[in-house]
C-alpha cells in the first residue's frame, strides 16, 4: 500500500526518481488565497540543493520548481498545486556499476526484493533526492502559518555537540555557515571535521534540532495522532534518520518526577519547558523544540564488500558524488517536514472552531 | 480531525475514559478465518493491568475483555471485532479535586484548552488506561503474524541501565520478575530503585526496549510510511514517551560511514546490524529493535503548584493511585503497538503478491 | 480492506451482526461541547426499530442505545463517541436451515466466498439491522448541524408513485402514516399494496425520496468528493439499494441544456432547481434532493430454489422475520445517511475559514 | 478538505486546469513490474480528447502524456507514476468574458463562493479536462486487471434509447462510430440528433451504460465500501453526471421479490442477473453492469441570462468550443473511473489472500 502521500488537510504526495526526467508532487489541501512568495519558495530550494559548499556533494543541479496548477494570478486557487523540478545533471552512467550489485547499508537490496526490479540510478526512488520536493511543499507550508516561527539548526556533527541551550542561540546566524550551526566557533569545527572526513574517504552522521515557536495551544490530536507522534513520523521519514526525541527526550527518561515537571505561571505558560511544548499530544503553546539524528551516508569513497545479484560477494568502490555529511543539507528538510506537520495541524484546528 | 485510528489494514479505533462506563474499540480489517487464543489476549491484558505487584498502581481492575462482534465459532469472520473492557473500580471521588484545577505536566490543560471542557476524572482521555485497548488488538495482532517474534522488555529504570546486547538476553526472563527486564540481577536493582522512589512520594523515568525477529523482508512503504517512521509513530503515540530511536539510533549519529555500514553475507544477511533491521524504510529480514524513552510519571505524592481554572497558583498534593515507574506496564503496550504496526505491513505486502 | 467506517471528519465505524451480542460504532470527530438531546437519538432508533406496525417486520427488539465515552455531563467531550445497542431478541434457531445453504439475492454465497466462513444467523454482517448504528450516529450528526432541515420519505412502493413535487408536501405528515408518505390518500394506497404483497408471501420494492434544506453554500470537495458523489456513496452503501439519482436525475439525460439551465436570481439563487442544489460537486444553497431506488426484498415466504454448499440446488422456504418492503422503515436510515455526509462537509469546509 | 485523490490502493491524485500549464497525476500503488502498452494508454486519451469528430468541441488538444516517473525501462517500478498532459491549444482570451460572470449551471458561482476566487478560464479545475488524468489513469488500471473487460458505450441520447440487452451487442462496433453507441443503425439516429441539437446552439443529455465482464468472486469491503458504492461514487464524480444504477436499477424498485431473485446455478452462477453482479456489496462473478445519466452540457450558444459578481443579471451568449453532448466523449472516462474501482478492489481482494 503504496505511502507516497503526507498529511491529511495540507497532502503532499510526491513523484520521483533521482535520475528519471523529474521529480514533483501535488499539494491537495492549501487553502485558497494565499498569496505566494515564490522567492522564498526557491530559497528554500536552494538550501537544499546540491553543490552549495565544498562540504556537500558536488552534483550541480538548478532545482528550479515549476509551479504548473494551483495558482491564478500569484495566490493558490484551493485546486490542487501540481508542481516538477527536471533533473538536468544526472550522471546515470556513473551507477552502472550497481546495476546487479546491492550496496552494504543503502535501500538497494531491499528495493529489488520488495518490488522484483529497481531504478538503480543513483538510488532511484530512494534517494534523497525526492526531498526536494518536500522541500517546496514545506516553503509553502512555511507562508501558510508564517506567524508560527520554525528553525532548524545542526546541533551535532560527530562528536561535535552544540551544548547551548537554544534560549542562547541567534537562529538568524544558522545560514552564515555553510553546516548550518548558528554557533561560529562550532560551525567551524565541524566544517573541519567534515573536510577531514572527506579527504578520508569517509563519511559522518550528527543530529538537527528544531525549534517550533509561537504555536497556537491545542494543536495535536489525541490518542494516536498526537502532535509529537506525528513529528516523530516526519522526521523518521526523511533519509538516513534513526532517532527522534522532544523535550526532555531520551534524557527524560532519567529524571525523576519533581525534576521534570514542569511548574504554570499564572498565563498558563510553565517555568521550565521539559515538555518540549506538548502535553497529552496536544501544543501548550510553549516552544516546541526536537532533535533527530541522522546515520553517516553509507556510500563512502573506500573499497568495500557488496552482495551482488547471483548471491557472490563482491568489491566495490563508491561513486558517484556524495554528501560526506548529511546534516547541512538536511536542516532545510527538517524545517520543510515540521511546516507540513503544523501546517497540518493547524487547519485541523479549524474544524471544531 | 480526530484521531482515534491506528492503522491502514489492520485498523485499530478506540473510544474510552478512565472512568467512564466502559472503554473498547474495534478492530477493522482482521482477515477472516483467524482461529483465536482467547487466553492469551486476557494474558496480555493481566501484563499491562494495574495492581499486579507492588510496584505498579494498586487500581485494582479485572480488565476484562468482551467481544462483541466479529468472531464466530471462536474464529474472525473477517467483519469488524468489536469489544469492550468495562470499568469497574473508579474512585472518581479521588478526582473531584482536580476537577477546576490543571495539574503540571499533565494534559489536563491542554484538553480543557482544545476541547472547552474535559472528562476530568483520572485524567479522562489522556488517561494511559486506554492502552488497555491498544493491547487486546495487539494480542490479536501477534497471533495473526504468530511466525514474527515480538520482545519488549525494560532496559532503562533511571540511571540503572541494562547493557548487553539483546542477543545476549533470554526473554523468558522478562516476565519472571515484576520490572520485567530478562536479566535477574539488573531487574532486582530497577525494583529495589522503583520501591525507593515510591517512599520518596517520587517517580521516575525508563527505556523499553523492542527486538523483533523472524520479519520477512519488505516490510514498510517509502517513502512516508517506512517501517521505522511508523514504528516511531506508534511508540510516540504511548503515554509518556518523549523518544524513539532504532538500529543505532542516537549513538549511529556519531559514528563514521566505514563504521555503521553492514557489509553482507551471501545469503543477503548483514554480519553486523546497526541498520536495526531496515534499509531505506522497507524491512531486510535482519531482526528489527529499538529503543523508546519514557518520562516520569507526573503525579507525584508531593505537595507542588498546579494552575486553577480561574488562573491562580495554587498548592495541591497528588492523590489517586499511581505507577510510580511507567516502564513495567508499558512493555506489553509497547509489544502491543509494535504487532499492530508489523500486522499492518504484513497485510499490506501481501497486495502485491 | 475493510470498510466499516464512513467519513473523514464525523467519522463513524459499525461493527456487529445481526445475531451477535451487540451492534454498535464509535464516531470520533464530534466536536466537543455539543449539548445531545438523547430522547432525540432514541427517536429516531425506534423509527427505524422493527416490530412498528403490521407492515413491517415482527422481530421486536427494544433498540436501546448505551453510550460508552466521549460525553460528560451530557455533552460530548470531542473524544471518541463508542455505542452499543445490544441484541436482545435474536431468534437463531430460525436460521440453522440457512448455514450451509446460500439463498438467493441475499449475500449468503458472497460472503461465503470472500471470507471463507460466515456467521450465518440472520445474515449476520450482512443484515440491515447493522443500518441501527447509523442511524444512531445520524441522530447526533442532525443535532450538530441542527439549522439544516433534511426529510426523507416514501416516494414509491412498487408503481404506486407519488408525483408531487416536494415543495408541494408538509413533512410534518411523513411520521403520521407507517408507510411515511406525507400523502395521507397515497400512503393509505402503499399501506394496502405492502399489506397486499405481504399476504401472497410476496415482497416488492420502492424509492425514498430526500430533501435537504437550509444548506450553506460551499459544501463538497472536488474533484472526486463532490458533494453528490459522497451522498450517492452513502445511499449505494444501504442496504437493497439499487439505484441513486439527484436533481433532475435520469430525466436530466434526456433534457436540453436550454430546458435544464437553471437560471439565477439576483440573489444568487436560482429560479428552477433542476442542478439539485449542487454545480461542479459543490453547494450552491438552493434545496438538495435526491432519490434512492430499494430492490424487494430477497426474503419471500414462497418456496425457492437455492444452493447449497456441496453445489446442490435445494428447495427452500422463507423463515425468519422479515419487511415484506423495506422502504417505510428506510426513511430513517436514508436521513441518517444524509446527516452524516453533511455533518462531514460542514465541518471540512471550517477547515479554510 | 480537498478531494482530488481517488481508490486506496491504486490512487490516483490528479492536478490542472483548463487553462493553466498543464494537467497531470500522480499514481500511487500501481504494483511493480508490469509492462506498460504506451500505445494503448495513448489511445485511451484519444478516445477522449477534443476535436476528434464533427460532434464534439472543436479544441484541438494532442493530449500527449508525458511520463516523469515510476517505470523503468518500460515496467512500473511500484514507486508513484508522476505524468503530465500540456495544455497547447487555450484560447483563454474566450473566455474573459466570463470573468466576472456566473454562467447558469456552471460550477462558476459555487467555485467563487467557496474558494473566494477562481482560475476562470474555461471552467478551471471544473472543466472536465481534468477527466483526461482520469483516462491515463484509468487505462494502466485496464492493464493491470487485463483479464476484466470493462466496455462502456453510448446507450442514449435525449430520447434516442438504445433497448437491447448488453448480451446481443458486439462491443467492438462502439469505436466504429463517433457517438460510440455499438448499434449501428441506432448510432447513427444518435449522431443526426446531435447534429440537430448543435445546429440549434443547444446541448443534450443522455446516458452510458458500462459493462464489466470475468470479474473474479469476491471484490468489495462491506458494510460502506461496498463495490457497487465505489462504483457509484466514481461515476457521480465524472463532470456532468446526474445519476446512477446497477443491476435492476429504479427498474428494481417497482418489482415483486419473486420476479426479481436471481436463482442459482450449481456452479454458484444465477439464472438471471438482476442483481448485476454484486450481493451484499460483494462481486458474485456474473456481469457488473450499470448506467450513467449525464445532463445537457450547461453551455448553449444561445443568449442567457447569468449573474455578475456585482449581482445583476446580466444577458450573456456562449462562447468557446463546447460539445453538443457530453456522452461520446464520457464513454472512456466512464470506462477509466470504472477501471480504477476494480483495479483498486482487485488489489484489496489480495490482502486476504
Amino acid at each position: 500500500m503504496a505511502g507516497n502521500s503526507f498529511g491529511k488537510l495540507f497532502k503532499l504526495t510526491t513523484f520521483g526518481e533521482s535520475h528519471g526526467i523529474a521529480i514533483g508532487g501535488i499539494i491537495d489541501g492549501c487553502p485558497a488565497g494565499l498569496e505566494l512568495d515564490f522567492e522564498a519558495i526557491q530559497n528554500e530550494l536552494n538550501r537544499r540543493k546540491p553543490g552549495q559548499s565544498e562540504i556537500v556533494t558536488q552534483r550541480k543541479e538548478p532545482d528550479t520548481v515549476e509551479f504548473l496548477s494551483g495558482i491564478f494570478e500569484g495566490k493558490t486557487t484551493g485546486t490542487p498545486i501540481g508542481f516538477t523540478i527536471h533533473n538536468t545533471n544526472q550522471k546515470s552512467k556513473d551507477y552502472s556499476h550497481i546495476k546487479d550489485v546491492y550496496r552494504p547499508s543503502h535501500a538497494d537490496y531491499t528495493y529489488q526484493k520488495k518490488y522484483g526490479l529497481r531504478d538503480y540510478r543513483g538510488g532511484g526512488r530512494s534517494s534523497a533526492r525526492e526531498t526536494a520536493s518536500r522541500v517546496v511543499a514545506g516553503a509553502i507550508a512555511k507562508q501558510l502559518i508564517n506567524s508560527i516561527k520554525i528553525n532548524a539548526f545542526t546541533s551535532s556533527v560527530g562528536d561535535i555537540f552544540l551544548d547551548k541551550p537554544y534560549q542562547e542561540l541567534d537562529f538568524t546566524k544558522t545560514e552564515a555557515n555553510t553546516v548550518r550551526c548558528p554557533d561560529d566557533e562550532l560551525a567551524n569545527k565541524m566544517i573541519d571535521k567534515i573536510k577531514e572526513i572527506r579527504k578520508q574517504g569517509e563519511t559522518i552522521g550528527g543530529t538537527v534540532t528544531c525549534v517550533i515557536q509561537n504555536v497556537p495551544i491545542g494543536l495535536g490530536e489525541p490518542v494516536f495522532d498526537k502532535l509529537h507522534a506525528e513529528l516523530g513520523k516526519a522526521m523518521l521519514s526523511i533519509n538516513a534518520v534513526k532517532g527522534f526525541e522532544y523535550g526532555s527526550g531520551f534524557c527524560g527518561a532519567m529524571m525523576k518526577g519533581s525534576e521534570h515537571n514542569d511548574l504554570f505561571n499564572e498565563d498558563g505558560s510553565t517555568k521550565t519547558n521539559l515538555s518540549g511544548g506538548i502535553q497529552g499530544g496536544i501544543s501548550n503553546g510553549m516552544d516546541i523544540y526536537f532533535r533527530v539524528a541522522f546515520k553517516p551516508v553509507a556510500t563512502i569513497i573506500q573499497k568495500q564488500d557488496a552482495l551482488d545479484a547471483s548471491g557472490a560477494i563482491v568489491e566495490m568502490q563508491g561513486k558517484g558524488r556524495h554528501d560526506p555529511c548529511v546534516v547541512p543539507r538536511a536542516v532545510p528538510i527538517v524545517e520543510a517536514m515540521a511546516a507540513l506537520v503544523i501546517a497540518d495541524y493547524y487547519l485541523q484546528n479549524k474544524i471544531y472552531q
